[in-house]
């Protein structure tokens, strides 16, 4: 089961923009500044090699009492025992996923438009990752940025609780939470930075300080 | 269930070595020359991709009463309802496949050598797919040719039914058969051929007639 309060500071790993650090000492590191919830990303990697660093990353996760979720494939996710399942519009469709996922796990689907999120809702997703909201570089399929006005849209539109993904950074993760989002979801704002734990860090503050105001 | 009959010519698919022809075509004319088994192999294809193809394939093999297989991926395999998954020692570990899989899937294993057939058998695979037997272009990962022998080692050392694989063609089908082995694996051999149903019922004469001198 979800808890909405993990979706605060969301971080999907990338190996590639972690810069060569060894990722779970880079997840921990965000982990231990204040990232609620962590998504496991591996598009390159065999199934073996990405299950063995599910295992890795759950036993740590566990340890530090935030959920893992697995992209895009069930069958890791199933494997490893992650609590989460993350899909994109390319991968399995939501029912089909729901059917084999079980109720324990929850599933959160990436989404770029009001019908988008409203199709995902109905089909029975936990949670949805609304973007890019703003332009970046971190995903390939990311898409054009569809900006606060749209995801302000998304969260209205939703009963189920959203995290804005695409480009967020301190500076703009105030503006986030305040078009109703429930959280950030964050990659090269946290793996590619010099310090990962001040960088996950100085976002929770702003997002603190968000919830606080808002 | 497995009916090791079933693995007499095993189709493995590429959707690039079907020379641009339609995979689910393609599939359907090979299972008209005489193709008993076929997996569907996919690894550039998105998850939603690898879904529909599978969702495909299963209305037609099931049509030809063909029990339809999935490489490595065991979330596509348990969502199209395939019968079988089939993973290499670079996909999900057979023990972690076999407790997700449930009791109905059968699940089969590439090996290249007796200790890795004999650990794949202990584990619980149902038939092993061993090469490859000759040299071949056909898998990017086959690596180097075990030859016969090695086959043989392997088709006396492993209880449970062995299919060849690699290089295998008219002309040395019959040889992987004396060999041992229960059926042979083809890819281009199939699929490449500028007639796909012809080079299956050739492929099929030559294994019936080496059953009926076996």
């Amino acid at each position: 089961m979800l808890n909405p309060k993990d979706l605060l500071l969301y971080l999907c790993t990338d190996r590639v923009l972690a810069l060569g650090r060894p990722l779970a000492g880079a997840v921990e590191e965000a982990i231990a500044g204040g990232v609620t919830m962590v998504q496991l990303r591996e598009k390159e990697a065999s199934s073996r090699e990405f299950y063995e660093i599910a295992l890795e990353l759950r036993a740590l996760t566990r340890r530090h009492h935030v959920p893992l979720v697995i992209d895009d494939r069930l069958d890791i996710a199933l494997a490893a025992g992650a609590e989460g399942l993350h899909i994109g519009q390319s991968d399995l469709p939501l029912a089909a996923a729901r059917r084999l996922a079980g109720k324990d796990m929850f599933i959160g689907v990436s989404v770029s438009t009001v019908e988008e999120a409203l199709e995902a809702e109905r089909n029975g997703a936990d949670y949805l990752g609304a973007g890019a909201v703003y332009p970046t570089g971190s995903k390939a399929d990311a898409g054009e940025a569809v900006g606060l006005g749209r995801l302000a849209a998304i969260c209205a539109a939703a009963k189920i609780p959203v995290v804005g993904i695409g480009g967020v950074n301190v500076d703009n993760a105030g503006a986030v939470i305040k078009a109703g989002a429930a959280g950030i979801a964050v990659i090269s704002g946290i793996l590619s930075q010099p310090s990962i734990g001040g960088a996950a860090r100085g976002l929770r503050r702003v997002l603190d300080e968000g919830k606080i105001r808002g």
